[in-house]
């Protein structure tokens, strides 16, 4: 796949300034651009790479001006960044292969129906009266269970687990190994110590626009659902508890957990490892820093959290710079109560 | 599945108070009640939503007395709680559909033997020489190496990958994608700076009445076992390092990880995100905070622990308290070191 | 399988005190001995159990002389811990069963090649154009997309999911549940607070010698690739994110977090449940404790660290030795406030 610079500026609706006839047929990052490549410039910090890459051309900002003479064909847009994206996009429809038809083996229970244009991958299962909508692609070794509700466009990755009850919507997509309604952790402890399990008799529903990152688990809840709202993104080897709630376009990053009965607002950014106590209800617009602990709800929109446990995220800096002097201030105090004690005996011998 | 208020009271051994005829299809929680469902309330905490519930029923403990008219009928037993699981466990062994039989393709090695009364899904696989208890359900995509020995009554969900030589007892339950029996973290450092890695010949047990939640994984011993005792509950994306021992009973939330051959007792309770560093021995009834970091040996039987490194729950309550204030509490230290300062300069001009 | 004590002696090149015609039919820790197994003394630790264990041998340095009688038979060697290592090896190559050949229903999609003495297990997938060498093993249910090369000796167990265009390298293992290649975690932000997905073009490459544990996820580059290098071993339950390079044998515990294109340099040793901010560096030879949060750049080569946020260890356990005192630290300044405060008081009324 080879297109001109000019091409690409058409394209992008863009102006050229350089040789818009050379021929690009891969994409690249600026430090990494060699002969042939495209690339962008949208963070400053990457600018002086602009002045020594190899790569052919090179999408800026029409507010940009170059400090110096650069080897590349330049292509000004509005916005550089978005503008290399939709490139990307471009591509990847281009060169991905489309997976379409049904492999065999692969089982279908009785009284499930799915749609047109499935993707049916060896191996794939799906359990009894289930409903798949168009368009919807299972990759080799999925599993869904019965009575499951899938919509349109989704894509259920290699190994993927959905299990009975469940529902996801469109657009969505679940990437490989990821488990949907497991068993949520509930027991009732017995008089002899022991635990008997709380059957758990809900289930998960994934809105639209839904991403879900490999080896994530969202249990089902104990009643009713657990709710993964319109375009929530979640990353790799995420715990999502029994009933809890993610709300719309929430991002939360990998190995962050979620207990029970925890309702996340909407348009809320979480970073990694994060740990969520049960029984919150967290503002919409909440940030929490990576590794943070949060126990506690938060009802302000807009809030910023950092720490475990998690506490606003100006006041937890200030402690932790106090934190790392710590030492000094420990012989500080001690320097002031020696010194405290002399003057007394100074003071008792007048 | 239809009953009355008036059956459901028969069959909890509790006493109604409103209209016994009204028909139940549905459990709910009592904030989320419609016409049709019944509910419980335990904590009192909710006892603000009996009040105004749309749910038909709602079962109470036989202790309380209501502040105010309540819509719903009343059933009143010893225990709400338990009466009410009680409850959705029969609703669930009612709804839930039994699978049953062998489904084809499936796997089953030379030499190996399966119980009476066996589920084994499609493209579900036991190697060779295995020995597979009666009424035990193997999802489809779920692995079973060579030598492994499974008990009756317990549960293999889709997906679940259990090694060589492992053992797992009866009335178990292993939630989609659980591995057990992987090969343990060890590697000998060569002189060139390389690893090698060490044989891992070990195995893993579960006793009876185990349940380990999705994707955790628990490796295989070096020598010897990896042991999850009886009746311990491990949630979802946790791991388990060769050599360790779970105690009876234990229970551990998500995302927690046990270094290798550490010994954690009976009835421990451990939060989720917690570390445990290896080689440790943590007595009974401990109970170890969330994203706690475990690095010394617990001696006395229910310590109750918290942070990371993690010390004793109350004294790193106050610790904590304290590190809130840092800033201020360094403030106070340079307001008295200015105080005692210009007292001393005012001393020595006396 | 069956040795006496000389014979073990000989193959170790080591000499034996006490009966080298006592056979030897398994291997144990020195504290688990019992008849018939040999093992080993190499931490000094462990001593005390060389007068009591029911071992029938026991390797030992030659450095080494007891402090009392052994009812176990010594068998003297340069180094006790590799001559174990050693046998292990052994007894691992003996009993191991030989996965080989070709199970069926397995899948190898168009224009894919596979090596000699390959096993493809049931219910495997390989894609089209995939190029796998000799003597692979490809375990049941293992899951290889379009374009993949794989070197040889490779081992990838049960329920391993590799994606499209990934490259894995010579003598690697793929420990159960796997994730190679997932799409990374990328998404641009939309003027109506929703994200849309940014096209994962790269590909994730292990080079050769590399071990990922159970159920670890490495996602692909956004460009380029990610990269772990010669004889990384990384631990279960991991996450590699988009363009992050780990580099020469440097090792991983487990569930460990690394974000996009973060590079992690050679040799360096990573503690369980660390996570790594986006973008940095961190210098060769670089050791992290366990829990900890490095959101720096590491320059110099053999730093310590601990800590979330992290810093250098001594500094970090100084700060964490005041921590635990705080709450008499504060006492400790109300009370020179105090005295300060009386001090002032009495001179005033001087």
């Amino acid at each position: 796949m080879e297109f001109t610079v000019k091409q690409i500026a058409m394209l992008l609706g863009g102006e050229v300034d350089g040789d818009d006839s050379l021929v690009i047929n891969q994409l690249a990052k600026i430090e990494e651009g060699k002969p042939g490549c495209i690339s962008f410039l949208s963070n400053p910090k990457y600018e002086p790479h602009l002045y020594t890459t190899q790569a052919s051309a090179v999408i800026v900002d029409r507010s940009f001006t170059p400090k110096m003479a650069v080897p590349a064909a330049l292509i000004f847009v509005d916005n550089s960044y978005s503008a290399f994206t939709r490139l990307l996009e471009e591509y990847h429809q281009r060169i991905a292969y489309k997976r379409a038809g049904i492999e065999q083996p692969s089982h279908l229970g009785d009284d499930s129906e799915v749609g047109d244009q499935i993707y049916r991958g060896a191996f794939s299962y799906i359990g009894r009266n289930c409903r798949i909508g168009h368009n919807v692609k299972i990759y080799p070794q999925a599993y869904i269970g019965d009575n499951v509700r899938i919509g349109d466009n989704t894509i259920i990755h290699s190994g993927v687990k959905i299990l009975d009850n469940s529902v996801i919507g469109n657009y969505c997509t679940l990437h490989p190994n990821v488990v949907i309604g497991s068993e949520g952790f509930g027991f009732a402890p017995q008089t002899d110590g022991s635990f008997k399990a709380i059957p758990q008799l809900g289930n998960v529903i994934l809105e639209d626009f839904v991403s879900i990152g490999a080896n994530t688990t969202i249990d089902c809840a104990t009643m009713g659902s657990t709710v993964i709202r319109q375009g929530a993104k979640l990353d790799n080897l995420i715990m999502i508890a029994h009933n809890v709630e993610i709300g719309k376009n929430t991002v939360i990053a990998a190995q962050t957990g979620v207990s029970g009965s925890t309702k996340i607002g909407d348009n809320c950014i979480i970073g990694g490892q994060v740990g969520f106590a049960g029984h919150l209800t967290i503002a919409n617009r909440t940030k929490v820093g990576a590794q943070s602990g949060v126990g506690k709800s938060i009802k302000e929109e807009g809030t910023s959290l950092n720490g475990s446990p998690a506490f606003e995220l100006n006041d937890h800096f200030r402690s932790l710079a106090v934190f790392r002097k710590l030492p000094q201030l420990e012989k500080r105090i001690h320097h002031v109560e020696k010194h405290l004690n002399n003057q007394e005996q100074h003071l008792n011998h007048k």
